[in-house]
């Protein structure tokens, strides 16, 4: 693993067994290490399972492309925040079927119909969405809050 | 968000905008926060990427079934680790287009027909591939450790 890799082009990660279960110390090189595990009885609820950290990384993807739109539409943004759900499938593999994203956000004078554009262009840019959207029905919803 | 959810049926996350450029506090109850940002201009480098989150969640996912396969196969594991590479499309929107998933395991005995055989059965059940794999080629290798 190099030292120094260019983001926009190659990404890496690495994960390490630590337990007699199915518990991984993730890292990327520069950053604290994340605890991964499942729950019992194959795991022991002593981290983040990998759906969970997956719902981080769609929810931080559409955040972080709806932020440069918003800027780029001169809303200045004074909170944003968004909780995440999704919905397993019943039989194997058990994957999302759905996922809701719930984005709370605070910007005077937004409108919801310019929420609405900059959702949509969200939608065009953001890579992790990208990958799953043929696969998993994905509701982004909005507030807008006073 | 409920203190309590099947994890076998639904899971949530969240994540809040903690700077004025793209920083993000992610958690799901119960575990330490982690910090998500961007590389500059648009982010700071404070954390791990969407992506960076998107390679640990799906690597993870792929070791949880490997093992639980192994283990079923009567196999100690005494040491299994994973390196992931991602390459993004050079366009818009810039989702992984190959991602390499290089295993490192120890295990007495084990041959790599029986880990072959292994990586087939993870295939048909590891939930974050089974949402990607028609859109990113997902790339399995293994280097068993003496």
């Amino acid at each position: 693993m190099e030292n120094k890799i260019d983001k926009s082009k190659m990404l890496q990660s690495h994960i390490v067994l630590v337990n007699d279960a199915v518990n991984f110390k993730g890292t990327v090189e520069g950053n604290p290490s994340i605890s991964i595990d499942y729950t019992p009885p194959l795991g022991n609820n002593l981290g983040y399972t990998s759906l969970e950290l997956f719902l981080l990384s769609l929810s931080s993807c559409i955040g972080t492309a709806l932020l440069a739109i918003l800027r780029k539409m001169r809303k200045e943004i004074t909170h944003f925040e968004i909780y995440s759900e999704g919905e397993r499938k019943s039989e194997h593999p058990t994957g999302f079927q759905n996922i809701t994203i719930m984005i709370h956000v605070k910007s005077a004078g937004l409108t919801d119909t310019e929420m609405v554009r900059a959702i949509q262009s969200m939608e065009g840019i953001c890579p992790v969405l990208s990958m799953v959207n043929d696969k998993v029905d994905v509701q982004t919803m909005f507030q807008i809050m006073a």
